[in-house]
């Protein structure tokens, strides 16, 4: 879908949230994501090489066509024919939704348009964590919101074991990317799930099991 | 370490099942695999563009090589100073072995020397599912062992955490890897886990949640 806001993400970005203030679901407050570029690269056992946590990050924001390729890298469509992902889910349900703490706010990733709709206009990076400093330095940290009203009627085991199944497999496409792209990132359990799913306004069926740091490493 | 054992993988594998029958834990019951390749191939992001689940196998072994460098990828050491690995584990504890239900017998990867350890010489592929058939034909169910034990004191609940959540990693790793050699693979919650940890004698600290069949693509 090619629209008038593909022109420049990282200023789009930044207009729209100066623009629209308190505005929470306004239609505007999309940024769409330039394509990913799936061609060439580090081969995969590099990437295995190479890949780590590091909990040392810059303090400066994801290039938008880094930020494109990892979140298509992470829960991507593969197969657009049928909406099937980069990563598996459990029973096929595709229950996690990216939610993306950014310092422009959090946004959710939406793999069908390839783009980011706004969640909120906080900068909620320092609560995805149970007290770990470097979090609030890092310029993303995802947020997996596994949502157990798409599983069926599963019983509250299954509800924590496919969102954490779900969860992981995911982070570790994240690692993958990061270790070939060259950033730090890490895969974090401390993450205080039910006071954050109230700062985010979830419903009761959502739940967070992790969370994950990325961005340019410290140098 | 280079033992006489590294000669031919597949010849001593048959020769040594052969030649000690009933003897469990005899020193010669030991598989040398060839070491890695870790150089060039499919760039990262044609792996992830590949991935899927596949439930259609060949009924015939992997090739040494082959089996090799998927268990590297899956849960190799890539940092042999401190003997770090390919997935992450939840803190850093390393609970997880691969047990790998073959044909002949099930065995378990040691990162460490790059080598399987028989365990039994049963074929137990047809007892890791709960009912799906195509798991028998598959040459290779890697059955993802969780120990407490190297928790530290967990509760119950963080005993199932970290199982589930460092099996899913490493189940991740194998997916990409299979998308990387067109090999066919498919993670499987549906695993009797009480009743196969029995018929595996695991230890009370061990427990299991999740299998992956692994296989040449059926043509």
């Amino acid at each position: 879908m090619i629209t008038r806001r593909e022109a420049n993400v990282s200023l789009l970005s930044t207009m729209m949230v100066a623009a629209v203030p308190g505005l929470a679901m306004a239609e505007s407050q999309v940024i769409e994501l330039p394509p990913p570029q799936t061609e060439g690269g580090k081969p995969l056992m590099e990437a295995l090489k190479a890949r780590h946590s590091s909990r040392e990050f810059a303090d400066r924001p994801l290039a938008p066509q880094v930020l494109s390729n990892l979140l298509w890298a992470a829960w991507g469509i593969n197969r657009p024919a049928t909406g099937l992902r980069t990563a598996p889910s459990s029973q096929g349900k595709m229950d996690i939704d990216l939610y993306l703490a950014m310092a422009n706010g959090v946004w959710i990733y939406d793999p069908k348009a390839h783009r980011l709709l706004q969640h909120m206009q906080d900068d909620v990076r320092g609560e995805t964590t149970t007290g770990q400093d470097f979090v609030k330095t890092a310029p993303l940290n995802i947020i997996y919101v596994s949502d157990a009203a798409r599983m069926g009627k599963p019983s509250n085991a299954d509800r924590m074991f496919n969102g954490i199944a779900d969860s992981a497999v995911i982070g570790q496409n994240v690692y993958l990317f990061c270790a070939y792209e060259g950033l730090a990132t890490v895969l974090r359990a401390s993450v205080p799930g039910e006071r954050l799913a109230k700062r985010l306004n979830l419903t009761p069926t959502q739940a967070i099991y992790f969370a994950q740091s990325v961005g340019y490493a410290k140098t």
